[in-house]
């Protein structure tokens, strides 16, 4: 019987938290132990898990005694607070959270990307935001052919992003319109039933806000180069749970379409999507629930001899966080890189 | 007392049909005399028309005569069967289709933009494409400082371009879903609710939709330069009336925010909405029964020296079909430009 891992998912009942337990399950984790870590006011509460009822413990110090791997994803506060902790003991942390990802001590992994970066960590990984997951998935095995040098990218981003709580918000809202009455925002700052805004993330003294700086900075990460120009347009829009992107790119030499595609229709982690004469592309509700990211719309650029234009969906939930740490769990365990 | 003019709209039961008729009222536009024509399945009809319920007729070769201005919107296919028949009668055609946007003969107008363009008609002005004449606003008034070299723009556009069917489709689509059923798409080709799609104008052999081809060839035409290279992902979002734009601009040398941000600030047509510190910029459901484009988030794009990113949201319906054209009107009385 090949070994099996003691596993705490850090933030267990949040959107991307019961999503791990659904992916841990699905895909068949080798666990021993799988511990349900929450905030003293989810404590008590019990998530099934292969068919059991789990009990859901208040997050202590002693959490993460005889733990092997942690799924954190329960925000930056938290991780900071308990990541050391579980390292200390041992432990492997897997973050979702942006608390550590420009660390320079901590790799930032997309699988499918840069999956040696997770060798020389130091016991805390960081799993890169939603938007940059994507994105890296289709931009990558171009970039392997012929460096990109500049990414213009727009997003429209679902409500997913926010939380759970976020997404009940967008139908309430939506179910209030309908009937004729005003939509209540209290979750996300607007409403956004038929709306949509500029990403909602603090904004920073260079006019970008930081969802659109983690696109610049996490991809240049993953990427491993410094070189590349990114600019992001971030935009929250009346959608449940896929992310969508409008993608510009610019290589130093013509970039032909028809390459594009083909690289892409085998590369890991990517579906090609294209029916041109159906005018078929990558939709939101079709990439929710499903692993691959889709990209279709390839097509030269005609504003740029070296320009190339892509569309792409991904489910922000699985791919964009809960399965993208899974997969980093398992990367780990498969080249045996767990201890620290 | 000024003079007044014989009107008709041609295609008086569509959204932007409705639209023209409640700017005619609104505006005080000059009228001694109201037609409104549809097909004949609309005739027999009434519109409101201040205070008066006006007869909807069939149009028909007579239905021009004694006409100083016909407002068309009722399609490529109607507009290029009647417009001729208008023209020879002594009228002037201000069309919202795109019939007769990219003849050479024809005028393609904005008035804020390029109003002098009007003066050399032959009895037909072609009113912009939506994402273009939005657009326009905003860049053109940075164009006159410093010449754009490249546009690279992404769209979110709601279901109103797709008229006021589209519009209810949404409705009924994000009812079903909401009650745990399946949307149903007849009018557009995809469910629109919780969903987005590439625009579903048809494709062309250059793997652009007919739509982003409108915003690449219109601007280059109302902008009087075929020098400046665009590029436009055009994406249908799930919201009712305004379209919204995220634009990146490349200029030849460095545009200050700043100096941008004065400039259209006092803009015709333009209203600057902006509050860096509360997140707060331009949105849909604000921009919709506005006659202004509201353009915002005007920052130094930090992927290039020369680059200015900036976002926008116009009424498609208004300013994007029925009140440019209205203007176009008012613009040919105001000189003098009706007779041809």
């Amino acid at each position: 019987m090949s070994k099996s891992y003691r596993v705490a998912i850090l933030g267990a009942t949040g959107a991307v938290g019961t999503e791990l337990l659904e992916l841990l399950e699905s895909r068949n984790f080798p666990i021993a132990d799988l511990k349900l870590l929450a905030s003293q006011r989810s404590a008590g509460k019990t998530l099934k898990f292969k068919g059991e009822n789990l009990l859901i413990e208040a997050v202590s110090d002693r959490s993460f005694e005889n733990v092997d791997i942690v799924l954190a994803s329960a925000g930056g506060g938290t991780s900071k607070r308990w990541a050391g902790v579980a390292v200390e003991k041992g432990a492997v942390v897997i973050d979702n959270s942006s608390a550590f990802r420009m660390n320079q001590e901590v790799p930032l992994v997309v699988p499918e990307v840069n999956p040696q970066a997770a060798a020389s960590h130091k016991g805390i990984i960081a799993n890169p935001n939603c938007t940059t997951i994507l994105m890296t998935l289709a931009v990558w095995p171009l970039h392997q052919v012929k460096a990109v040098k500049r990414i213009v990218a727009a997003t429209y981003q679902s409500a997913s992003g926010a939380g759970a709580k976020a997404m009940e918000e967008v139908k309430t809202q939506t179910s209030a319109i309908l009937q004729g009455q005003s939509p209540v925002a209290e979750v996300l700052p607007y409403p956004l039933a038929f709306n949509l805004f500029p990403h909602n993330s603090p904004m920073t003294d260079v006019g970008y806000c930081e969802e659109e700086l983690k696109m610049v900075n996490e991809t240049r990460k993953i990427f491993g180069s410094q070189e590349i120009r990114i600019t992001a347009t971030c935009v929250r829009v009346p959608v449940l749970r896929a992310h969508s992107e409008a993608i510009n790119l610019e290589f130093e030499t013509p970039f032909d379409p028809d390459e594009a595609r083909a690289i892409l229709s085998h590369s890991p982690g990517v579906k090609l999507v294209e029916d041109w004469q159906a005018n078929y592309f990558p939709m939101p509700i079709e990439a929710s629930g499903r692993d691959e990211v889709l990209v279709g719309r390839i097509r030269q650029d005609i504003s740029h001899p070296c320009g190339l234009e892509l569309w792409l969906c991904g489910d922000q939930i699985r791919k964009g966080a809960a399965l993208n740490a899974v997969q980093i769990a398992e990367l780990l365990i498969e080249k045996n890189w767990l201890s620290h």
